[in-house]
């Protein structure tokens, strides 16, 4: 049994509590939320579960109190700056992390001075920090990367991540730009809040892996445009406004296009997919239909990848320097 | 640089050291060859390369002389027991090992007592084991293992791996029994010659990674016949006579049908590819669409996994133990 200490109960945090909840193996038996609303309630009750006796504290010292966890899953920020005080305070209670912060996923090249500091604070506590979740942390950098084990020789690597929210509930629908016209759409863009955080570190990832020095990445975010009026479950699209978003990550070495991810969200894509195209020796074109669903996934890589947490060496690891995370029961 | 020590240079030893040729970042330093024929001579002109200047020994001691090489690339045997005595002889001089041998892919379940042993007698030189390849190693476990990284749950595991053999050499085609009349293909699968050695290992890692404790295995060989006359550039294949094999792997846990893994190889096949079916939550179907080229893949995985083991901790691994195989340069 794992014992886990939840940093963060928001939607994902709920959601990944719930998911602890559903299986066998893993208990959550501390949590602590900054959130005034969500402090001395029960923690399975906030996660939709039945109550669980285990109380949200708002200080790590309170939370653990009597009961040391074996890992501590961490759902707060997206980013590296601000994660990484949360992270030495763990470190320093001798937890090892799992978290689904998408800057943690690969910081090296980001901010190496950050990267270097957290690696050296887990190193000192002797656990081991890993960022995760189904993108970053899978679909676009860790499976790209696996698959490319079967190759001699590897040219570039393609990902596309197309999405149909035709049938999303409504937040997802506006989370991507649906029904934007292009003005709010720029605002939106502008805001920062369009922003599929993660593709510069997926391809940094891969690029370490595949030995290749990047000297420039792009990434660029842009609507997708109904071309005619979309009605969906939720919501009605003029003609000529944002249907969604399509956002593409490129990454260059020596002058020449090495890496393309492309992960596009709209009301109306005709089909939903996840591919991944190696050109190389062989050629490799894997494509996983449908989709992987975005919410499911990045909870379960979470428990998943906390089961392999403890198996490694202390230091700032990625998904491509643990063993194989796989499901468990 | 990854200096390599080639134990066996058979075809697929000889595609792997035409393979290191091929690479930046890897070169053979020394090989060692039982057969006379290959003994004194130009390990380099053996694998169809320019003289490199490395003499192919018949001894580990000769050919290491002077050169410690820092992983060995062992490719002899398929099976355990004639391989171990192999390995215990190439640990006890401290060099890491990354072999093809297919039931040393996961041994834990077929012959435990000899998996310890190999796993002690690594430990005690302190260097990591692990045997790997396109399949067994990647298709049909390692690869529907990592998939299920995104899965709360997961049900069964299915994977189909489909090979249309009819513009592949004259040998592939013989090999899976293409061509011949039922007895003969009876005769022949009896004699164990068109048997996928590894079939059994892969379930049993992905059983053993998904916590399934198996109470029953099946390996099913037969032929699939042609229901017309089928001329392929290298045989004719009359009505009624096999046009290749198909061999099914089914492993069974509390009763239920948890894994079933396909492997069809046959003139005439209607397409090529490599599919992951994952029933759980999500599903999860993945394809890789006209296959991976076996031949290419399990020489150059094999390079791949060498960089890799230089990291790992000593014993007897599996590819889901070690960290992310992928192509380097």
């Amino acid at each position: 049994m794992i014992k886990i200490l939840q940093v963060g109960l928001g939607p994902l945090g709920q959601k990944i509590g719930q998911y602890i909840g559903e299986r066998h193996g893993v208990e959550t038996v501390a949590a602590v939320e900054k959130n005034p609303s969500y402090i001395g309630k029960d923690t399975g009750v906030i996660c939709g579960l039945a109550p669980t006796g285990v109380i949200v504290r708002d200080t790590l010292s309170a939370a653990i109190e009597g009961n040391q966890p074996d890992v501590a899953v961490l759902s707060t920020v997206s980013d590296l700056k601000r994660i990484s005080g949360q992270i030495e305070e763990i470190a320093q209670l001798g937890i090892p992390i799992v978290s689904t912060c998408e800057e943690l996923s690969f910081p090296w090249d980001c901010d190496p001075e950050l990267a270097n500091e957290i690696d050296r604070f887990a190193k000192e506590a002797g656990i081991a920090v890993v960022g995760t979740g189904v993108n970053p942390g899978f679909l676009m950098d860790a499976l790209p990367t696996f698959l490319t084990a079967v190759c001699q020789r590897v040219d570039t690597v393609e990902v596309n991540r197309f999405q149909d929210a035709q049938f999303r509930r409504l937040p997802f629908q506006q989370k991507i730009g649906a029904g934007l016209s292009l003005e709010e759409f720029e605002q939106r863009k502008l805001a920062g809040t369009l922003r599929h955080v993660g593709l510069t570190e997926s391809m940094q990832l891969i690029a370490d892996r595949m030995g290749w020095q990047l000297e420039h990445t792009e990434d660029i975010v842009q609507p997708v445009v109904a071309e005619e009026e979309i009605q969906s479950k939720a919501m009605t699209i003029l003609k000529g406004y944002a249907r969604g978003v399509s956002q593409i990550g490129k990454a260059y070495s020596n002058g020449e296009l090495k890496i393309t991810l492309t992960f596009q969200a709209t009301v109306g894509e005709s089909e939903s997919f996840d591919e991944v195209v190696i050109k190389g020796k062989p050629d490799i074109q894997s494509r996983i239909q449908n989709g992987v669903n975005g919410d499911i996934a990045t909870s379960a890589i979470v428990l998943n990848t906390a089961k392999q947490i403890l198996r490694v060496p202390p230091g700032l690891k990625t998904m491509a320097d643990i063993p194989l995370v796989s499901y468990f029961q």
